[in-house]
């Protein structure tokens, strides 16, 4: 059976994993007969945003391993304790947790930094040429994560000042409709636009299915 | 074009909306063409749970409406200002907030109490003739909102204990296996057991796209 880690930030859009993007990217994996490894850092959020208002609410803090817990039910991994070696591939859903809590991104851009587990088990990952998948906003933390390490080739679909930032990390961005994706067969890395284009749940869904079915066939 | 409610209690399995559920359900409707309206009432949570660990969190309190938010991308209306003229059926997903916030079934059995906006809309749109789908332990909410009414047919899958609790309020429950489901013609209500049966979000999956199939062509 195929091991994927799916590595979350949260949970919720504006402070943490995107739910639809997460749950589409579970159920793929296990409609395919892949074995799903849930992981998130054990940190705090960078804050915590009423999903009603989209305003962050002052003083409130949430744990990201905690909150991510709500996506996976429960059976989830403190990313620090994941191996490579555990994993036949690894996949990144997007939502702001993947630029605000897995790396700093949203804030700073490409001088941002990345969580140090999340770096190295990625990093790992690649060397070990198993495939990577990334969505929404998280192709720019792989960006950040292969910045002095290998060119990768990825997309996050066409907003023309993240493609900038991306390409300032030395990636090459490759414009992408939200139903397709996009194949770095050199870095085994397969990336798609979900919620950075899609209008709908079911655009969103179409590229995630695709690129889920890439990762698993480079496995 | 159908417009479909979906009635969310919350963000996450123990203390809300079952995450898995609610998007299944998103996502089948999208892709069946419908329009989806999400609702949650403005109350707070019973309580707070840690999905990590499965315990309450003493003290923390939530919204329903605001993390209800989260599932829905910040599209969604307080379940007060609904009526059921805006709908053209109505779907309420589980997980623990269905019967510990929508109502206190979860704490309180067959004498618990309904949310009074909640009962009140799902009374209005079954008067109207207009079809209800609900899953998990969701059909004890409606078995309870019926109690009196008429007399429905439904399932939360085997659970003999909540099975007899159903009973009680005057409901029949049918047992169910998690990918298929119950309709109950005269009412137009249509069940299915998803996470109170499914070992994998696949089989949970299955079950709610033949329910929300059902559902529309009542619709």
């Amino acid at each position: 059976m195929t091991r994927v880690g799916v590595c979350l930030s949260g949970c919720g859009v504006n402070d943490g994993s995107e739910i639809h993007e997460s749950v589409i990217t579970l159920l793929a994996l296990d409609r395919a007969g892949a074995e799903v490894v849930f992981m998130a850092p054990d940190i705090d959020q960078m804050h915590v945003v009423d999903h009603r208002t989209g305003e962050p609410i002052p003083g409130e803090v949430r744990n990201v391993l905690v909150e991510s817990a709500r996506i996976a039910r429960g059976e989830i991994r403190d990313v620090a304790e994941v191996q490579a070696s555990d994993l036949d591939a690894l996949i990144f859903p997007g939502g702001f947790g993947a630029a605000l809590n897995l790396c700093t991104f949203g804030v700073d851009g490409p001088t941002c930094t990345v969580h140090p587990a999340v770096a190295q088990l990625t990093r790992a990952v690649h060397q070990a040429g198993k495939p990577i998948g990334a969505m929404c906003i998280a192709p720019a933390l792989m960006a950040k994560i292969f910045e002095g390490v290998t060119a990768v080739n990825l997309t996050i679909g066409t907003d023309a000042a993240t493609a900038e930032a991306i390409g300032a990390l030395g990636a090459r961005h490759t414009s992408c409709p939200v139903t397709e994706f996009v194949v770095d067969r050199e870095n085994k890395l397969v990336t798609t636009p979900a919620y950075m284009l899609a209008q709908r749940i079911s655009e969103a869904a179409e590229g995630i299915e695709k690129m889920v079915k890439t990762v698993l066939e480079m496995a």
